[in-house]
Order: C-alpha cells, then sequence, then structure tokens
C-alpha cells in the first residue's frame, strides 16, 4: 500500500487503552527502543500506566533493554486525533465489548492515515465483527497477545473479511521484528487458537470444581507439578506423541483413538475419521522434522530439568 | 493393618510392568536408593527396561541420587509369585486395558501378603472397576504419575469403593517420602485431574484440526510460547484470577461469566451459579494465601524469566 512504511521501519506505536494489556503492550514496545504515544480516556488513566510501566521494568531490564530504550519516549496524549496522527502503527487494547471496540475502532480509523496499519489486541472477537463501522477496514487486524504482553512471545495474527492480505502479512511481520512469536491464522475462529485450548480446559476446571470432583488448588497443581511442566518446552500434541513411546502419534492414535470417545470430559469428541487421525499424525512427524524420538525425550527432559532449576524446585 | 511395614520403612519396590512409565518408575525408585524388583511377561523386556533406565539415569544424576542408589540394586525376577513375595510395596504398569488390569491385579493380590499396598499407574480407570477380582481390595490403590515418572513430580492418589482409607493415606504418605508431589482425591472421577484437563485440551486441539482452524505446529506453538510458560508456575486457576487484575478471580467472574456462554469451545459449559463463582473466587483466595497480587505478579514473572533462561530462549 502506498505510503505504508516497513514493518522493520517503525519507529512511533500509539497504544490505544491502557489497562494491564495496553500497559504491558506500551512497557514492551519501550523496552524495545520505540516511540509510544499512548490515549485512554479513563481518569487517572496516565498515572496508572507509568506505574504498570514501572513495574514491568526491571523484568524488562533483566531481559535486556534496547539500546535506545527509554521510558521518557512515552506521551500520553488526552487527544485521540493527535494521538493517531503522527504513527506508524496502532495497537488497541480497549475493554472486551464488541459495541465499544466496533466504534472505537471506527474513530481511530477516522484520524489515522489510511495506510497505517490498526491491530486490535482483542482476546476473543474476530475482526470481521469488529471492522464493521471503519472506512479502511482493509488495514484492521487482530493481534493477540498474552498476559503479560512484555514477556509471553506469543502473537495471534489474524485478519477479517475486509482485511487485506498486505495487512497480516505486514503485521506478522511487524511483531516478528519487534521480537515475538507470531502465529499468522488462515481464518478467523472465535477464541483463536491459544485461548480456546485454554477456555476448554477451563470450562472442565470450572465442572470440576462444581461437581466438588477436585479443589482450585487441587486443579492447579496437578498442572504446575504435572503436564504444565512439559507445556513450555513441547506442546500438548508432541507431548502426546511422545507418549505413543517410539510409534509416536500413530502409535497414539491407533491405540487410544477408541478412547476418545470414553466421558472423560465434558466435550463432545470429533469423529476421529481416517482423514483427522493422518492430518494429526502427519502435523507431528513435520513438526518432528529430522528429530528422532530419542532426540525429542532428551531435548524434552533437559529442558524441564532446565525449568526445575530454574524455578528453584530441586 | 497389621504387619504394613511404615510409609518410611519401604526398602523394595517390585514393579510390575516395565513399559514406558513403568521403567520410568523403576529408575525414579533405583535413583531414590530403593531396591527395585521388575516383572514384565514381554519377550526382551529386561533388555529394553535396562536401556530405558540407563536412557534416564545421567538427568538423574544431574538431578541427585540418593547416597545408596545403584542400578546394580535392579533385579529383573520372570516369575510374577517370587517377584512379589518379599517386596514392601507394589506398582503395576501394564497396558491401559481394563480386564487385563483386572486379571493382573487378581494376579499380583494373590501372590502378595495382604499388608502389602498394591499401586497402578492407570491413567484413567476407576479403581473400583479394577480391584474387582481381588481377594483384598482394600489395599489397592492408584497413583497415577506423569510421563517422565523420574521427572514429573505430580502423583494422583485415589482408592476405589472397596480401598481402606487407612491404605490411601499410606500411599499418599509413601509417594511423598519418595520425594514426589501428591494428590489426594475424595472421590473417584475417570482421568483424576490434570489428565481430564489435558483431555479437555486435547479434544478442543483435535477440532481445531478437523476444521481446519490451525495446525498441529500453530497448535503447540500457541502453548509452547502462550500459556504454557505460565503453567509451571501458576496453574490455570491462579492465571486467571491474576487476568482479573487487582480484582483478582471475583472480578474476572463477575465480568466475563456470561462469555462462559459463548461458542468457543465445543465443550458445554456448566451454569455458573453463585455456589459455583463462590467456590472458585474462594478456592483461589485460599491458594493466594497472604500473597497480594502483585508479589503474585512479581512471582510469576520471575519464574517466567527463570525459565526464558533456562530454556536458552533470551
Amino acid at each position: 500500500m502506498t505510503g505504508r512504511v516497513g514493518p522493520d521501519q517503525v519507529r512511533t506505536i500509539t497504544c490505544v487503552g491502557t489497562g494491564v494489556i495496553g500497559a504491558g503492550w506500551g512497557a514492551y514496545f519501550l523496552a524495545r527502543g520505540f516511540d509510544v504515544i499512548a490515549w485512554d480516556p479513563a481518569p487517572g488513566a496516565e498515572g496508572r500506566l507509568r506505574h504498570l510501566i514501572d513495574a514491568a521494568w526491571p523484568a524488562l531490564t533483566d531481559l535486556g533493554l534496547a539500546d535506545s530504550a527509554d521510558r521518557a519516549r512515552l506521551t500520553f496524549e488526552p487527544d485521540l486525533a493527535r494521538a493517531c496522527s503522527e504513527t506508524d502503527f496502532i495497537q488497541e487494547s480497549a475493554p472486551e465489548d464488541l459495541e465499544l471496540k466496533q466504534d472505537l475502532l471506527a474513530r481511530i480509523d477516522a484520524v489515522t492515515a489510511p495506510e497505517v496499519v490498526i491491530s486490535s489486541s482483542t482476546s476473543g472477537y474476530p475482526m470481521s465483527d469488529m471492522q464493521t463501522r471503519c472506512a479502511h477496514p482493509e488495514r484492521t487486524v487482530v493481534g493477540h497477545p498474552f498476559n503479560p504482553p512484555y514477556l509471553i512471545p506469543l502473537v495471534e495474527v489474524v485478519g477479517g473479511k475486509l482485511t487485506s492480505e498486505d495487512t497480516v502479512t505486514w503485521a506478522s511481520d511487524f511483531f516478528r521484528y519487534a521480537g515475538k512469536s507470531v502465529i499468522t491464522m488462515q481464518s478467523e475462529v472465535p477464541g483463536f487458537i491459544a485461548n480456546r485450548l485454554q477456555e476448554a480446559l477451563w470450562r472442565e476446571a470450572l465442572h470440576m470444581v462444581n461437581a466438588g470432583e477436585a479443589t482450585v488448588e487441587q486443579i492447579d497443581l496437578s498442572i504446575t507439578d504435572g503436564p504444565g511442566l512439559r507445556w513450555p518446552i513441547q506442546g500438548p500434541l508432541l507431548t502426546f506423541h511422545l507418549a505413543g513411546g517410539q510409534g509416536g502419534m500413530a502409535h497414539m492414535l491407533d491405540h487410544f483413538g477408541p478412547s476418545l470417545k470414553s466421558p472423560w470430559t465434558r466435550l463432545e469428541a470429533p469423529e476421529l475419521t481416517a482423514e483427522l487421525r493422518d492430518a494429526v499424525v502427519d502435523g507431528c512427524a513435520e513438526e518432528a522434522g529430522d528429530r528422532s524420538i530419542d532426540e525429542l525425550v532428551a531435548e524434552r527432559d533437559a529442558g524441564v530439568i532446565a525449568i526445575l532449576r530454574a524455578l528453584g524446585r530441586v
């Protein structure tokens, strides 16, 4: 698009909405050496924003600041039009309310040069539902972070029906340039990927609490001292790939496939068709690449030990 | 029970079944300084067992062996009766097949002194369904580990209908004495706690793969670079407690409770009654103890950094 700066040419970022997520983005962008302009209409927002950034700064310093990083490069701008007039990128992190997001995105859109990409931190709404009132919806995109955005690497990027492919590519490249781990999704699904997984787990946890089968503390302990220790190293599917022994995911699905139907959760399982089975098996093989099962096990073990050490548990 | 040794008096442990889980238990118990007797009827089982233990030994050495730990204290015994005749504790880790488990537990039960506790590694069957053919079912109990049992601390302990309370207490105390992190469940639920949570996530992942919404690699990356980095430090419920900001879980449920009903997963959500809401809020408060939100955030941040460092990502 004419006039759009390259993803690695971004110098100034506007953070619209400075609650926990917006302030976290602000802290992260400052630490990476960007100029940050912040806007939030709530009374006392600037004070809370500066407090949150100061609270995050020691962690960010510990991780290593960009040479030019400076908290003095933060400007709090009470006027939305001025906050958006001279910027290279906008990250919106307003409260999770569809009407509010539709309205706010339209307001941002109206005062921002049409080539500037506007990204939303929404944790669940498809951009198709949020971009409806924008005059330039093609430059709006979801860039969904995880709390705290200054420490958790993941950003999920996905466009809406009216978003241009160029915008999705640009946003993915920009977040990668800014140091994030980016998943670019090909299709919109409410909750994106990680939140759908988290929510499935969360609802099962609520069922267990509701039925008196487990306490909150038992549920959390079952993750922190159990499978949670593996998940920073290998995701849930690669974890099951290893649980299949040398036979990997194929053995796993061929032997335990039928137990998908056992009533372990209140989630209805999909039909395990040959296509699904193959898609999962092939996906694991692709992810494993040229690493053998033994190498993956060694990787996992070294990682778990490193984590146990890092957390002072051994 | 007459003749049962104290949980901290156990010297000899019999591992029945020496696949990935049984061998992992064997390696762990040897590393903690126990004598281990192993039995497995599969051809070549002894060779595979010794290979698996040798593979785990460097990690176990790195974590710190008990003074008396010695791989020479492993005996492979091809006769089940002899394997069970002189032992203080039995851990069964046979394949996940209900008929097979019922039969095997009955066979173990018939050749083991009645005061010896028999624990099963089953990853999902209630002990009530497995102990049906035992003459002394009161000493049978589930002791469910996580792969690899020599690294992941968690063991879920739960009895069946015919299990004595003394057995559940003894097994919990023994696993704790042996260095594990123990959850003692009050009631039987298929899949116990962690596996129900894992399965909920796993099925949602399968739905996404099935619908073409995400690839295996995207799903795993969404966890390893996203919420998975938090889960070794704080479980899923405490995670949402922090997502509520200073208002914690109460704010979270009061504001986002209605979105439980949004179609983010194919899992039907429970009715968010006042009782359920309070149970979750109170459970979080209890788990947080006297730690403030700020302290929990600082704990989380320090932990995430430590993990990122430990895994060589920063």
